[in-house]
């Protein structure tokens, strides 16, 4: 059967565009920031899309967006989706991509006569990037449980707004509870952010798993002195003992399936000529398995405390951000394998190394993402790029994975 | 005889102490830039213990003061002396210790009845820190006939003023021209500036030479791609590179003569979860050994081109200065180690890591200096401090070598 039904690609790419142009200023900068006017239009673009497609239109208290079709049956419903809000001068896939695939492979459903045995349902989620309110993939966070619905919406965003208040303003702060809809599976589709899909040029990957996140300020005193009169057996150089971490790091993660990035650094007092008495620099350290993750975490800990020894340096570490690891749906990620092997499109199983709705989603249900390359692993960037055929691809992968999970048994 | 005369300490403390007054703002703050008002009052102040001395006043054309003891003999003077111009928030002892132990050396041997072989000098060089105009050891090094007179005098200073200006403004262009007397020997007293002489519990550093200095400017180019969706093996990473140079310069200089420092870095865009594709860092590298500081700049040329062959990176360097190892007068150096010895004062043979007058004079005639200990190794610091017996102690065995060279053979 899923041979035969095909996902409108012209629709699809046309509406990328479409929804990509909205939001954009006079020099063309494309910024569609959660719960304001842009965004608001971006929702009612998309609202009239849902109409048009004969979904019930509903809104959450946090502003999620569904478009239901509703099929009348008492099983969980299948949901699918992402998020429309966007970075500031963004490209005009990350998000996009995922919602406007899902609405179109209702359609093609819809189009081709399918009955599934469960209602199918497109989701739009409030603020997923979290640059004008934090924290970032918000609005799948209330959705899941993870944060109380009123202590979101008293979020108060960088410009002094609150985001209950815009909610309310833009017209989207629903009467429906967050999560009242429990999904029987969630799958969201999305450009992959990274270089992984262009580089072993495969035209799209199958999520199992996104990766844990460790975030670590470290600041590291030591005594500043003359760089010229000072034997190199007197430094207690605070400088030298951060780039001692830089390396360790990337020893440690070697080629495993960990990654550890030192992102920022500033060093005291930072003249050519005075050891540095003084660096803070950020680690972010990633792995797709918690256990591996602690490991390295305790690896860098121990190396902190040995340098403390060793060097005549202090260090202190201050947490910044810490996620677990998640695992995806075993049974769907195979089906997406599966789909991909069956129209012949190359597809590789892959971690995420990027957080998104679908991470908080896999809190109360079964859930799996669907990956398309990204050029040069662009993305939060004018520069994004996903080919067609690839959005296509991934579109219709999808629209064959969920006539999988809905088809009647 | 030199064991019978003595420096008069008491004299020589207070004008270290009145001298260290003259330049304090409000606060307490204490700057006295080359040719500003408040270096003008420290050189009348200066220039009235000259005279009071019975000394002959002299200035040259790029305002170096000379107080002359002329005993009527054809042989080329002895000299002494450094600089009272000071750093922006300075402390008391920088430069004012050799000009004013000279000063009580002259003192000290007209008391005693000394009839030197020639005559005897001490002078106060000008623009020595270099922070009003660069570069720095300005005086001395028109002097020695490094830098011509009327190109020194026609530099522009951060405040916009040209030098010559200026000393014609406070009444210091002299007439006589800059190296106009060729000394037969000169020997600079000086606080270390560095944690060597405490460490070890010497009271004074016989100078035998003075580290080459090569400034180097490193700037890494990357390619900035995200943190989490980017694996190791497809990193290019320039903050990665910027580490792994620093740790590489303390491998090479292990417990040898040499030192390096990085003092300076920045990163780019500097965001915590994006692969630094910038770095810039700054390296200083110093050693006694001309040959030493080439081979070391060699390795770091070839460490620079195997990180751009084996990370990707692509790597620039700046030449920010260079100047080549200075090697003082053996004699003069052995005089102040026996002398340190006859007065049971410990001392150590030893390099010299900053920049001073004496390396300019160097250039022109048989040169030393001797160091006395700086509290935790800090100058250029309102902190900077010497025990009054160390100061004492220095002077003293600066009389006795200055007696020894003009005693009558």
């Amino acid at each position: 059967m899923t041979q035969t039904i095909n996902i409108d690609g012209d629709t699809l790419l046309a509406r990328l565009r479409t929804l990509g142009d909205i939001g954009r200023n006079d020099e063309g900068v494309l910024t569609r920031l959660a719960a304001s006017d842009t965004e608001k239009q971006g929702r009612d673009q998309f609202v009239v899309w849902l109409k048009d497609a004969g979904l019930e239109v509903r809104a959450d208290r946090i502003g999620n967006i569904f478009g239901i079709w509703n099929v009348g049956s008492d099983i969980a419903p299948l949901m699918m989706g992402s998020h429309i809000d966007s970075v500031i001068n963004a490209g005009i896939f990350d998000g996009c991509y995922g919602v406007l695939s899902a609405l179109s492979v209702i359609e093609a459903m819809k189009a081709a006569g399918v009955q599934p045995d469960r209602p199918v349902i497109v989701a739009a989620f409030t603020n997923e990037e979290g640059v004008r309110y934090a924290p970032d993939m918000m609005g799948s966070l209330v959705y899941a449980g993870g944060l109380g619905t009123d202590e979101a919406l008293a979020i108060e965003g960088i410009d002094g707004t609150l985001l209950g208040e815009e909610l309310a303003r833009i017209g989207y702060a629903g009467s429906m509870e967050p999560g009242a809809i429990v999904p029987s599976a969630f799958i969201e589709a999305h450009v992959e952010q990274g270089p992984v899909l262009e580089a072993e040029g495969k035209l799209m990957g199958a999520v199992a798993n996104l990766q844990g996140i460790s975030w670590q300020k470290v600041t590291i005193k030591g005594v500043a002195n003359h760089a010229g009169t000072t034997p190199t057996r007197l430094r207690t150089d605070a400088g030298l003992a951060a780039a001692r971490v830089i390396t360790f790091l990337r020893e440690i993660v070697g080629n495993s399936d960990s990654v550890a990035t030192v992102g920022t650094i500033r060093f005291g007092p930072n003249a050519i000529n005075v050891i540095p008495d003084f660096a803070e620099f950020t680690v972010d350290l990633r792995d797709p398995d918690e256990a591996t993750l602690q490991s390295r975490e305790a690896a860098l800990a121990k190396f902190l405390a040995d340098l403390e020894k060793n060097d005549g340096v202090t260090i202190e570490t201050e947490r910044l951000a810490r996620f677990e690891p998640v695992i995806f749906d075993e049974n769907i990620v195979r089906m997406i394998e599966e789909g991909a092997a069956a129209r012949q499109l190359s597809c590789r199983r892959m971690t995420s190394g990027a957080g998104h709705d679908a991470q908080m989603m896999a809190r109360i249900c079964p859930a799996a993402m669907i990956f398309v390359p990204s050029r040069d692993g662009i993305s939060h960037n004018p520069l994004e790029y996903t080919e067609d055929a690839s959005l296509i691809a991934g579109a219709q992968v999808l629209l064959d994975t969920a006539c999988k999970i809905v088809a009647k048994s």
